[in-house]
């Protein structure tokens, strides 16, 4: 129970107009996260944090007694794992990072199944669920709902920490911490993503991936970005002028075959067709936009290619087995990276650190 | 196994006939649930011991050593959750308390997954799930049928518990008991459950809770129970024989705010148009029989407000964080209540109280 | 990581090209299964090895200081149940045998969940989940599709070993396994499978467990099969093939009565009708391939009376009483045979054989 929360101290009609960079402080509980809702409630430290312990937890891992080791951490915790959305990879991905960490789950995906058939309002079903738990990961195709949820439960009796397992068209905040971890653990050897070229190629409109993380780059001194894409998915000015305020470096571009051989990065992205209004997508034509086999050739030789998975024709299957190819390890890494998460929320990271000390040390 | 169970000493159709009074023995192993399947198999004794364990349970899972402590107490057992109606609440509740002892869960929620598609009898397939595990949680359609089941399964050469999680129309056991368990803890400090005043208000005649509660209550000296709803909902003649039978104290009343300032506790309904056959419930008015923010100022200082959620406009969202609603505190009693069934059902309560006494001592 | 596995030096086309038989080798790991694909992978070492190893889990179960001990095995481990077809009895033995031994598991069985609904490609979807988890356990209706993901996931960088828990019309190898523990069991103390007459009765055209136990069944000398069904369900060329090939004594009849009281083991099979194309079952007159009440007179004393279940009029309930019905126990079984399989899998059954010689000894 974390009773100096913040948000027990504002209205939630307060609270809605606040700003991303605004909101952020109400979710922390001092330098950590309590809950874990937007991307812009991470700054530079907790992300080198994050990075830090992700690889702590996967080495760990390695050997039987690291496992035992780490399943004992939150084992008399309860997770409550709330999909009002399809996903199995999102899903599955934070399960296997409860069970990693120990903690139990439960989980509710089917709308069917629930009390809402009865007439209960969405703020009761949630508040209903955290009643058996200690935490809930969520996601909920309701941009900010989240957020509400988050505000309610500070304001009962009864308070637990949500995370944000992606929100309508906005949020996705651990899918942008994975990447962050993944561009992070592939330059480790080529001086940290600072003064990297990183290219975001196809669907930037209405990929929330992508805002997210172009977002988090900015504490990246010298990072340049290039935004790739037909002109109707072409990133938003919202982005590009957050990067303006940052100072940062961008491109937007519509020749990829130029850009490829520039990079050091190419994060591909997927046509997101299910934000359609009436098949608008059908009508564009994307096929400049995917990577292809002979593509490699031109790619530097230290690139690497991520992609957040699903995957159509974007990303052709024959690149999977060059090593530049990284994006089965980024499915792996969001594992790593959300046991992570739940241990700082916890405030459970240091035995991580004691553990890892003792190992190395 | 539980070799002695008196449900092998009886044919299915000589059960059948016995009144609910007379079925309760049947369930029972010595002074102890075995199978859990309606309300009136508890009397006082249990009730008492069930709300004591629920106490100590609670308490022991406040620090990482009780939590751990309860997690071992049920680790080598396998639960199997059948719910073959919807219901997130009670499944939730249920897989918390078998979590909370240790206890390992499958669940079968969806029947489209199950075999009857291939044409198993219900008989079958129960008995099939059973095959894995030692207990079975059921919830049902069909009134009755976790009767047939728990006789079934008493004559075969692998007998295993069952729990009633709601059956059809008429008994959904575990929920009275969290009922009283919230009563007990309300009434703590003054004088307990024994006299107090306690209105049941809304739909009586299709809310198998009140029924169930309506009867444990007559092992309550000096309780007076009100009927409160609109006429065509009124509590049935079964439950007002029982009372009468049982020499209990009672008012079937129709003005709802006249009431309100008079009792200790208010038992709020919901309208169960689940059950209409013709959409009926839509021509009553129950405005009338509906709980506002303007009746905190008449009702008692110390009253307890319930519901057994969830809840549509009977019940206003404005009282939620007034100390007297104790509903959201209903919710989570009904873990505890049914980690504490669990336990004594398995015969396990010993170690509760030995780690109690010693936490305490 | 099994660095030599042998799907690593086979082109996906060449090994397509192989026949049942010379596929075996290449889902093995020296003497032990890698992967459980086919009936045909097992030789008679292994089916013994298998029931000898289900037997002391079994054994060693039955006190809390055993269970504890199973539950410790494998607690590092975490596998994914994917089950794209409905099944809850083969999905729910698999589970409980997980939890026998201690693997945590993650389960996707509802395709509407998944990310197939954004285009992705069964091998994408597979290879996702093999991402997060040490073994995958798979259902799906394509035939061969588990051998392809095996040979998919042993040609990546990160291969996790691969179960088939029935594919298509062709395979259901645990079924088999099963079944020959039961048989096994059942003959123990009457010199074991070899040179017991078996017959096999109902729709043995379409039953995958007909095919994989006939085959196994060849691993017993001295046995004879009898196949009992009408006679467009009858047993398939190929099967018989095979047997001639073995020099395995068999009989095609069609009038069980006859064959009931000759033999030493029936094994029931249901008519698959899911099978059928336009309702062709619905012509067929079954009921000379039934097991009534009646028959129990004319059957041997020591006999066994086996079905996979789930049944339908095939097997009269009215059977289930008598002793040797084993159908049941064929179900929990089940359970005891897949836990084995899993410890045997991850190289872990050598600490079985230490406990129970501690045990025993």
């Amino acid at each position: 129970m974390y009773r100096d929360n913040p948000l027990r101290k504002i209205s939630w009609a307060d609270f809605q107009k606040l700003d991303l960079m605004e909101k952020g402080p109400f979710f922390m509980r001092g330098e950590a996260p309590y809950h874990a809702l937007i991307a812009q409630q991470f700054d530079r430290g907790l992300l080198d944090r994050v990075c830090e312990l992700s690889n702590r937890i996967r080495s760990i891992a390695k050997t039987r007694g690291g496992a035992n080791f780490l399943r004992d951490l939150l084992c008399e915790k309860r997770a409550m794992l709330y999909f009002a959305q399809p996903s199995s990879r999102t899903f599955l991905s934070f399960l296997s990072a409860c069970q990693t960490v120990g903690i139990q789950t439960a989980s509710v995906r089917d709308k069917s199944t629930s009390s809402e058939v009865k007439g209960e309002s969405p703020d009761d079903t949630v508040r209903t669920f955290s009643s058996y738990v200690d935490m809930i990961i969520m996601r909920h195709p309701v941009g900010g709902f989240c957020e509400r949820i988050a505000w309610l439960l500070c304001n009962t009796s009864r308070s637990v920490p949500v995370i944000n397992a992606g929100s309508g068209p906005d949020q996705h905040p651990t899918q942008a911490l994975l990447d962050i971890y993944t561009l992070q653990r592939s330059f480790e050897d080529a001086g940290g993503i600072e003064g990297k070229k990183i290219a975001f190629v196809g669907d930037l409109a209405r990929g929330r991936t992508v805002r997210s993380l172009a977002w988090l780059l900015t504490y990246y001194p010298g990072v340049k970005q290039y935004f790739i894409g037909p002109e109707s998915l072409q990133i938003g000015e919202d982005v590009t002028q957050q990067l303006d305020k940052a100072g940062m470096d961008y491109e937007v571009a519509y020749d990829f075959e130029k850009v490829i051989p520039e990079v050091d990065a190419i994060y591909m992205t997927r046509i997101q067709d299910e934000w359609d209004v009436e098949n608008e997508s059908q009508a564009i034509d994307t096929s400049g936009f995917h990577f292809r086999e002979e593509h490699l050739k031109i790619l530097k030789k230290d690139a690497v290619l991520m992609h957040p998975l699903p995957r159509r024709a974007e990303m052709d299957v024959a690149v999977d087995a060059d090593p530049r190819a990284k994006y089965w390890r980024q499915v792996r890494n969001g594992m790593w990276v959300r046991a992570a998460l739940i241990l700082m929320i916890f405030q459970r990271d240091s035995e991580i650190d004691r553990y890892y000390e003792d190992l190395t040390g």
